[in-house]
């Protein structure tokens, strides 16, 4: 059996999703991270299609050092009617000095004769001539056959003829695409298996996430004798999304025993997902498989004390292999064993500490009764434990008081204007912020007060904030919950708030998110 | 074969959820939305293990009236070395009056060993017992096997006599759970298969997304012969969820022609997802299989014009099927007919008022494109039609301007003070209010201003406020949507605002509610 084909498409279908837009700068560093990824080959877009696909192509012969991976271009067979060889289109993808060029072709009979409007004959004309033209250029050739499913489906002789033309044009891999998403795996198996034994083409699968089995359906054609599987990484794409590349490496990799990523890459995978989403800037989905932030976060008081002992018993695998690491989500559920967990995660020894851990605990099953939860706070229960392993030592600054006024004339917006009074580095600190709303006004106003005394906060900076009001049956007579996320830059961190007004709750959650924050950069107090 | 059992766990196992943390009321909500979806089971919680699921099972006797779902309750079997009828974990299960118990035990011999501490045979003896005692006292008993798939493949015979022993003790069910989420759709037929064989007993599948194979997971499970599926609204849950029951239960009925759930409650399928994603306040994932917001959009590209003509050559069903609609561009999900609808709903008859249709259509999309969101806020968007049919119909007051002051001294909570000036009755009306919280302030002074023209308002109460910040990427400068339920004590509705800062947006959605409120009432605009 050939070695599997890692084929990336990020770049071209992967930015059909929704929102999503690329510069050609953004492309470049994608492809360069994709490489580091360890994927074969990285489908950089359509050249000829749109300018900025073209300056893609071009600028990446010079910029673009790729190590493992080797660049596509994607395009279609030459019109109806013409020659490849006189195809402007066609053309371009010569021009674009891509090794490999991935055509997309009609295999449905109903998207040959009602979208492409030409004949069934003149469509396997135009995969044979465009096929044989680019082979004949010294190109690599890669088939995509859209909709090949349902038209399998709808007149399979026609699907296999159009595989078998291609192949035997040269052709290197034909990739039966599940174009529309509907397929199910037992579907995509009987399929794959179809046309390998009707037509001895190597074949590949390009699956959409329309049924949540983009996955499963990659794996199933591998299994069924598929050796190229396309897909993209952060599983990005039109409607629901393509394949998620990673995961399905991942199951063919730790799963089924194949050698698909070399070992040391793939424990970059969670880095370069991450890294890739701060480019496409759509923020990463923490229920993401293998690479989410919770794809190993255990909330389950229940057997957090087997989990301390036996880790293997509660996860599918190592989450190293991929990057990601085990937490414990310090839940309602909480026992000792879910705090030890989390202070050897924040690098905190407690050993000869028993009463730490049992004020902490103490403490936070104290404050999750009255509308607290420290799973999605971990910054703050990490302070907590400093705290109480070194009393002080989180008393960065003194709040004197604060104030917030919000004003509005009538039906339209309000502005908000925060006064911040601290103590800090022995100095009375005392400062404005405005803000088009009140927490927007009072983090203006307290970064400007703390940045006399602490300039490192420069590089701290609020990046997530999330309310929930509990207890609905008092409406807003009710408690407040803020978590707030804080970044500086290089990780981020989240940290809580609860209390009776949304602006004392941020208050609380604002402050903490700075105080973790000078921690991590090893400032101290003044 | 008997009837598909599709059980719903997203109260208990779904809860799980980094970051989701419910209330009482929030379950109680949750629970009637998964009966309006047509499931069959609702997992309500643990009776006994904590104070919350006590009080939502006491609460649900009373509260909740399912027109066809049944309620289970969860639990454990008894403790090793005692007995099932005195164990008072499973006394708390009969003590909720759930008629239907679903156990977690355990399957895999080394979590019986190692994580549970007791023997192979005691624990088949735990299930042996609480099973009949459960069933003795008039229970439907399903029986969830943690660790099955790992279990069987470490020690099959163990496994199997799990099985065996809770269905020979009378359990109507034995499910088994990928709880790792290890597996993938092959693996999961084989277990599947080889347990109804060798046992003879029904049997459910649980399954979680770690391969991103949860859906298909589940799907195989049922190809091979499962006729109970668990799973989760929206796929919440520990790690990367559990299966997504909607994409479970639409794969079955749709792709499967299997009778799963009525087409009318399926047809409402998109809009609960959204409405418990509210509860949850777990934003909804746009790229969700079927339910989500861009499942059917399209890409303006290379297949435009052939999707105008032809669309089902671009979709994989008719997204009407699970209440989602096709969109070409970035655009809303109203259409003239979801506008129609509502209208109906509320009691306008449109009828020659087709510029009702079109403004109130194009004020929704313009709204939409800024945030806002009617799925959730049917009371403004009636407040919007009738005001387009009777202009002016909706001014109860004129508004002059309003100011909120909110003081902290330090660390401790903080006091609101509100002042609204409003004009109404042909007086000016002007009133301060206080309030733990800003919200709570200015709507105790808007309260205080409005009594004195509409004594009317007295039975009007806030009753819910829920809080999200729209793109978190601008951190506090982002927009603010707020949601705001008011309750005549009879019925309640929902109203939203949305604004650069949450006060801005709070007046509105409690301004619309109490105008809701009294048009309800028959109040006239003095």
């Amino acid at each position: 059996m050939e070695a599997l084909h890692v084929y990336d498409t990020t770049l071209r279908d992967g930015a059909q999703q929704e929102g999503l837009n690329l510069s050609v700068s953004d492309k470049l560093a994608i492809a360069g991270l994709l490489d580091d990824l360890g994927v074969d080959f990285i489908e950089g877009g359509w050249p000829g299609a749109n300018p900025k696909d073209t300056e893609f192509f071009e600028r990446a012969q010079t910029e673009l050092h790729l190590q493992h991976a080797t660049l596509a271009a994607f395009g279609a067979t030459r019109r109806a009617g013409g020659s490849a060889a006189a195809d402007p289109q066609v053309q371009a993808l010569l021009d674009s000095n891509a090794s490999v060029v991935c055509l997309v072709a009609k295999s449905h009979t109903g998207h040959v004769e009602r979208a492409l409007r030409t004949t069934l004959e003149e469509n396997l004309a135009m995969v044979r001539d465009t096929v044989s033209h680019l082979v004949g250029q010294g190109r690599r050739v890669f088939l995509d056959c859209e909709h090949f499913f349902d038209g399998w489906h709808l007149d399979r002789d026609y699907a296999l003829s159009v595989v078998r033309t291609a192949h035997e044009a040269g052709a290197e891999v034909v990739v039966l695409c599940d174009t529309n998403g509907g397929m199910l795996p037992h579907q995509v198996e009987e399929v794959v298996a179809d046309v390998i034994a009707s037509t001895g083409a190597r074949v590949g699968a390009h699956c959409h996430n329309d049924t949540g089995c983009a996955a499963a359906n990659s794996v199933a054609a591998v299994r069924a004798g598929a050796t190229h599987v396309q897909g993209t990484v952060n599983g990005y794409g039109e409607r629901t999304g393509n394949a998620d590349l990673v995961t399905v490496a991942a199951n063919l990799q730790f799963k089924l025993d194949m050698h698909v990523i070399e070992p040391e890459a793939f424990a970059r995978a969670m880095h370069i997902a991450h890294a890739i989403s701060e480019v496409t800037n759509v923020p990463a989905y923490s229920r993401q498989p293998y690479v989410g932030a919770s794809a190993f976060a255990h909330k389950a008081g229940l057997h957090a004390s087997a989990l301390k002992v036996d880790p293997d018993l509660y996860q599918h695998m190592d989450p190293a292999l991929v990057g990601n690491g085990m937490r414990t989500l310090v839940s309602d559920m909480a026992g000792r064993a879910s705090i030890e967990l989390k202070a050897r995660e924040a690098g905190l020894d407690l050993t000869g500490h028993p009463q730490v851990v049992a004020s902490v605990l103490a403490e936070v099953k104290d404050l999750e009764l009255r509308g607290w939860t420290f799973d999605a706070a971990d910054a703050t229960v990490e302070l907590m434990l400093r705290e109480a392993l070194e009393p002080g030592c989180t008393d960065f600054f003194e709040v004197e008081s604060w104030r917030v006024i919000t004003d509005s004339s009538g039906e339209g917006d309000a502005t908000s204007e925060a006064t911040v009074k601290l103590r800090a580095g022995g100095a009375r600190l005392i400062a404005t912020g405005e803000g088009n709303g009140p927490v927007n006004a009072l983090d203006h106003a307290l970064r400007d007060a703390l940045t006399r005394a602490y300039p490192e906060i420069e590089k701290i900076e609020l990046i997530d904030f999330r309310v929930r009001i509990l207890d609905a049956s008092h409406g807003t007579d009710a408690v407040t919950r803020v978590l707030i996320e804080t970044s500086d830059g290089e990780t981020s961190w989240d940290t809580i708030g609860v209390a009776g007004s949304i602006l004392a709750a941020s208050w609380r959650a604002l402050t903490d998110g700075i105080v973790y924050g000078l921690l991590r950069q090893g400032v101290s107090r003044r």
